[in-house]
């Protein structure tokens, strides 16, 4: 990263790209120079259910946005790996993003990272805005209604 | 467009994006300097289920990517009319687009439009490269297996 240019650093699982992926990367971008993205691996996605899309293709799939310059995978064991390699000056959470802001900015100043965290606040309204509601409109579409009882989200 | 370049159109419908949309994008691009992608409203897509993501947010994404120039959707009522507006000077076909080249070509000539028709062939092979593989994995994952016998490919 050449001297004066901003980073920033965006990070999430990515399944199932939709425009609130595209709004969060765009106003991620807007506040620096580059725009890097660790895309999380299928093994660490633990606080929803497992992605549809496995880690590559969402890898793929996110590399080839207009305001992505790097996308790479996450760390197997340690989220903050990638972090302290990429030194980036912000990193930005979604509004939707389960961190704790405060707590992750601890965990940085620990590791020596000074990086600013910024919670990007307000989304489009759009109906299929979330990869939890497309797969709902998938199973709404396509799997007969009586038998959804079983069916997780 | 400015005399010289080569405008390169690609249609399609670009349901749940994915990286053999990609494939198509990229090798339509390198043909020319310029690629606009024309989208198919929902209306239009008669020769498999409807798409999961209704046209704007289709034509949203598509517009995201870094080698897409211009994204717009078809026309309601004559496919033609937008060919006829944008004069490009070479049509792609992806390997599963289920036109005739040369009906086709046939048809663009009568228009009095003067493009190649170029159909790419060959694909990655990619376990989820098709929007109608990724509604059966999220099927096959969410909707009880006993009852999914009546849900549509």
């Amino acid at each position: 990263m050449k001297a004066g240019l901003t980073r920033v650093l965006a990070t999430g699982t990515f399944d199932l790209l939709h425009p609130g992926h595209l709004m969060y990367l765009e106003q991620s971008r807007a506040l620096g120079d580059e725009l890097v993205v660790i895309v999380a691996r299928d093994a660490n996605v633990k606080h929803k259910p497992r992605p549809i899309i496995p880690q590559d293709q969402r890898l793929l799939m996110v590399s080839a946005l207009e305001m992505v310059d790097r996308a790479i995978l996450g760390s197997e064991s340690d989220m903050f790996s990638p972090i302290e390699e990429l030194k980036p000056e912000i990193i930005t959470l979604g509004y939707d993003q389960h961190f704790d802001a405060i707590l992750l900015k601890e965990e940085l100043a620990t590791r020596g990272i000074d990086a600013q965290v910024v919670r990007l606040e307000g989304h489009d309204p759009c109906p299929l805005c979330s990869s939890r509601v497309i797969v709902a409109k998938v199973l709404e579409e396509r799997c007969p209604k009586r038998d959804r009882s079983g069916a997780k989200d």
